[in-house]
Order: structure tokens, then sequence, then C-alpha cells
């Protein structure tokens, strides 16, 4: 089986994922006067940046991976399947903490953090699973041309990723603030033009 | 006429399908306290995998059916927007369903997921639509190489698929939940790498 | 300038806002009985389907066209931009008029009709004006093998398409349903395999 | 790396953001006289079509400019990504302005015609950053044939489309509406068929 439209599937949630992010900031109303509501919203607008550039450098990064792999069958496009399970689910906590830092005494910051954080870590999982199975049994799923270096070296890469997720959310017990800089600290680090056999793919 | 932009067409709607139930998830209000909130929406997140997870492997079973078709028409589009329309309606019953599991005294479980079901089997009832008619007529839409065995399998495969739902769908009549636990398992059941000719096809 | 990338997009278009129609279907409270709220939502039903099933059509038919047309341009382009517009305005009559039809006491059902079919009628004139433009000094945009009768039988064909659909939402101000039934009648009617040069190509 | 899957993406990341603009116009409650109700919402109809317009045509220019581009890397698909957080937030300030605009007491409609014009900006400097990275380094995501001539006239063109935007964005100060109009016809000049090397990929 072809990757093509298991590709144009993927993007498509990714796509669709991304911008169904604006939906969550709210209109302020007619009556309200716009600065200060503009002002009030800026946790939220911070949110939206993080999870755009968080999800877009998640799809440059699946997109990398897929120039690896050149085969599919169907327990491969089910573990995809689930990969953007949590992709697609990223709006909702995205806004459960916006809501929570938009309004200073809503509480429970911390834990929508460690909700928002979850979810990512779930994603660097997924990213994982993916690139397990699709290099297992001699890079069952690879391009002919993957040596073994870059297949050891790209497992390392995406080991670590999760471990790195779930440490920037522990922070969030500390700072949700900090902790939600840090995810787009992390995220952009990866797209920083790295040498190295598959740089680019690492989530 | 080529399937591309057909398969393109499809994609897409799954896509936007798939990744508009998130938008059902209703955010917790900031004066909410977050955790009961987040335990009270359980049923809600049980109901987002199941569609989630039933609705992408409905589009890997469609990825590969096309994999056997290889021409279109003005009829077959038509019956593929009829299948489309019940594919795009599955957030409707989703949220309708996990709004009444999500509020014990809410009532209608069972109506609510005999609509859930109902919904199903339609796409379940549309698969064999799109198979008969591609295979009808000595297989006039199919890639030449798909010889009689594998078209009467293939129409045997996708025959038992509505009342599989359909069952699933009465099961709702005694617990709602374990029709949703078992539309989960249907589902998960087609991805399983089992032998036979066009294995991967059955919705 | 190949026209793959605006097949693409207008695709797109077409995927979402037919996927849209959805979430304006009102998900019954959970206080409230299912069985009669449902009962209630019969036209918004009636109305999704409609419009699901005109828009898929109107994707068929922008489908074929492109079969006839090999090269766009930036003025093409813009006039696909156009023509885009009203389709992805479709979700907003078909909520209006669903709102309208589904409470009796709301009134105003002709005017929502009207609204409805003057948005299907724009749609219909814009695919005369993509057909003539791209038709247009000799077929500048036409693949070469077309051949000067088949141009004018398609100018013949989009010609009355406007007409239709206008006729159709005059009988709105006798009967709204029986309006919205035609509407349906009438798309079905386009996907009859008719003879003809283009017949699949007809809005 | 090749540019396909980056443009299926924007593509995507277009169409969802431009089909999504609909989901903003309120409907009219059953109660609700619907004439009036339409009336009211003209200013709302109107962001909708310079919105749409708008994006449609950046999608347009977007599309020229990868006719100019043959290839991508790491930090090119991460400027479009920002570029597409842009793009993809501009339901957000035109909801803020059709809501002002709606109403007249609601006031603030300055302040939100310089969001709605800020965003455009960002828009348009984004397009600059793209044009300036791919033919930097003497244009190494450049196809071959693109001469230095091109290469300077496209960097002239895009150069002034911020300064335009900002010019129109300050207008504001005395007509939102005017400046609305700008918007429109400014989108409108750049589909015009002017001649000059790549005339149709000025954003």
């Amino acid at each position: 089986m072809e990757t093509g439209r298991l590709e144009t599937f993927a993007d498509g949630v990714f796509a669709i994922a991304i911008t169904l992010l604006v939906l969550g900031i709210g209109v302020p109303k007619p009556g309200e006067p716009l600065g200060p509501a503009l002002v009030a919203q800026l946790p939220t607008f911070f949110a939206y940046v993080v999870s755009f550039l968080t999800i877009g450098i998640m799809w440059v990064n699946h997109h990398q991976l897929f120039t690896l792999i050149g085969r599919s069958n169907t327990t491969f496009a089910f573990i995809n399947v689930v990969f953007l399970m949590f992709v697609a689910f990223m709006p909702y906590p995205t806004l459960v903490l916006a809501a929570r830092l938009s309004d200073p005494a809503a509480g429970d910051t911390v834990l929508a953090t460690v909700l928002y954080g979850a979810n990512m870590t779930a994603i660097a999982v997924m990213f994982n699973v993916i690139w397990l199975y699709a290099s297992s049994r001699g890079g069952h799923l690879m391009k002919k041309e993957i040596d073994e270096e870059i297949r050891r070296a790209g497992a390392r890469g995406y080991q670590y990723a999760p471990l790195g997720y779930l440490l920037v959310t522990l922070i969030a017990l500390v700072s949700p603030l900090l902790s939600l800089a840090l995810y787009l600290a992390y995220a952009v680090y990866w797209v920083l033009p790295v040498s190295g056999p598959i740089s680019g793919t690492r989530p």
C-alpha cells in the first residue's frame, strides 16, 4: 500500500485541527469595551500561538518522517489514526488552558496545564510508536535506502521527546505560564537547522 | 473518469468530520472546578474515542477499497456523496449520545445509542452499495486485475457488516455503554491483520 | 498555470462547507425528552440532506467541468474564488431556513427559502461565468481536444441552470417545503446518466 | 525536500480558514423578524465578502509564488507555518469587526478595524519573509530557471505590500468602512492582468 493517501489524510487532520484553534477565541460582545477585552484575552492569544506553532512543527516532523517511509499497511494506518486522534484533540486542552489563564480567579491552572502537557506527551509517545513500527522487522515500511545507523539514530531521537514533554509538563506544577513558554521553546528548538542523520524528524 | 479527485474529496470529508468531533466537547466554565468537571466528561471522552477510531477505520477501509477501484462515473460519485453524508453526520449522534451519557439524569440514553447505531448501520449499508455498484456489470469500475473470486469474497464481507452494526445497536436496549464498547471492539477487529482476499476492505 | 492546485483548493472548500452543515443541527439539551426533540428537528434534517446532496452534486459538476479544462490563470482562479464564496456561504442560508422550518411560529419561512434559493441561483450563475471564461477566446483554457460543438452545448446547458433555480426559488412564495423538495429533485436530476456531449457537467 | 506536501497543507489551512468565516455570521433567532435582522447584518456580510476574497487572493498569490519555488527545508516549512498562523487567525478579527459594525452602539469600530488591518499587514510581512528566504543565498529554494532580474522585481513587489496594508489600516482612523472597502479594492487590484515578471505573485 502506498503512503500517499495516508499523508493526504494526515495533512487534512493537521490542517483542520490547527485552523479550528481560532474558534476557541471568544469574540468580545458588542457592548464590551474592546481594548480591555483584548488585553484580558492575551493569555488566550499566547495559548493560540503555542498550540498553532506546536501542531505546525509536529506536522513538519510528520512530513519529514514520511520522506523516509515508503510503504503502509492496515496496522500502520490505524497507528496513524490513533496519533491523529491526539493531534485533533489539541483544541480541547488549548481552550481549557486558555479559559483558566484568561481569568485569574478561575483557578485550576496547574491541572489545565497538566492536561495540556499530557496530550502533548501522548503525541510524542505516538511518534515513537509510528517510528518503531515502521522501522521494525528490518524497517519493513522504510524506503530501501535507509541504513541501520539512521534507524538507530531516529529511535534515539524519538525516545527522548516524550521525556522532554513530560518534564515541561511537570514544570506546570511550579508555573503554568513558564511551562507554556517552554513548550514553545521546545517546539522551535526542533526547527533549528541541526546536523545529524534525520535531524528534522524529531517530534 | 479517474478516481483521484473523488478520493481527495472523500479524504477531506473524513478528515473534517473526524476533526470536528472535538468541537462537541464542552469546555468547563472558568468558575467550575476543573477536576470534577473532567471526571463528569469521561463518557464524552469515551464517545470521542469510539467515534474517532470508528471514522478513522472507515477511512482506512474506504482507502483500501479504492485500491481496487480504477474508474468512476457520475452515478458512482453520487453514491459516494450519499455515503459521505452519513460520515459527515457522525458528529451529531456522537454529541447527542455524549450529552445523554454525561448526565445520568438526562434519560433517553437508549434512544441516543440507537440513533448513533442507526447512523453507523447506514454507513455500513452504503459501503455495500459502493461495492455492489463498482463490482456490478462484470466489475465495470474495478481495476482489470481483480478476479471473480475476490469480487464474491468482497460482497460477502460487506454483506455482514450492516448486520453486525444492527446487532450492536440492539444491545443498546440492554446497555448503551456496552453497545458503545462493542462498536469500538468491532472497529478494532477489522484492523487486525487477517488473511483473505481483500481482508482490509471490510467496513 | 496548471489547474491541479486550484482543484485541490476547491475540493477543500467543498469538503469543508459540506461537513460544516452538521454543526448547524442543534443538540437537544440533556433535560429535554429526546424523542419529541428529534421529531421537531425533522425539517432541519431535511434541510441538511438537501444542502448536502446539492453541494455534493455541485462538487461532482465542478469536478467534471475541470476534466475539460487544462489551464488556469489569475483571473480564472479569482472567478473560482468568487464561486467558492457562494458555496462556502451555503451553511448560513441552510441554518436560517432550518431554524424557520423547525419552529412553525417563527414565521418568515418564505423569505428564508428565497434567501436559500438566491444563494443557489448565484452558484448556478457563477458556473456560467466559469464556463464562459474558460471557453472564451476560442476556449483558451480548455484542453485542445474539445471541439466547437461541445463548447456550444456546454454553454446552453449552463445557461438554463440559473433560470431553473430561480423558478424553484419563486415556488417558495407558494410553499417553502415544496421548493426545498424541488431543489433536491433538481439536483438528483443532473446525476441521472443522460446522453449528450458534456452531460455530467451541468450545474 | 519537495514542496508538494507543504502546498497541500497550506491549501488545507487556506480552504478551512476561508470556509470557517461563515460560522461567524450569527443565525437570526426564530422569534426575530428575518427581514430587519438580515438588514442589520449587512456589515457582517460585507466583512465576510472582504475577508473571503482577500484570503482567496492571498491563496492565489501563495499558489503562484510556489510555481517559482522548487525546494523546501525545515526552516522554510516553519516560516510557512508562521505565515499560515496569521491566515488561520483571520476569522477572529473578521468576527470582531463584524460585531462592531453590525451594532452602531457597540463603539470601538476604529480599534476593531486596526486589529483587522494589523493581521492583514502581518500576512503581507510574512509574504516578504517567505520570498526573501526562498530567494536568499542565490535563490537556494527557487527553481533554477529564475534569473536575477525576476528575483529583484519580486522583492520590490512584496516590499510595498505591507506598506499598502499599513496605509489602508491607518485610514480606519477616519472611516472603518472606507478602510474595509479599500482592502477589497487592494485585493482585487492584484488580480488584474498586469504585465511584468512575476506579476501574479504580489500579495
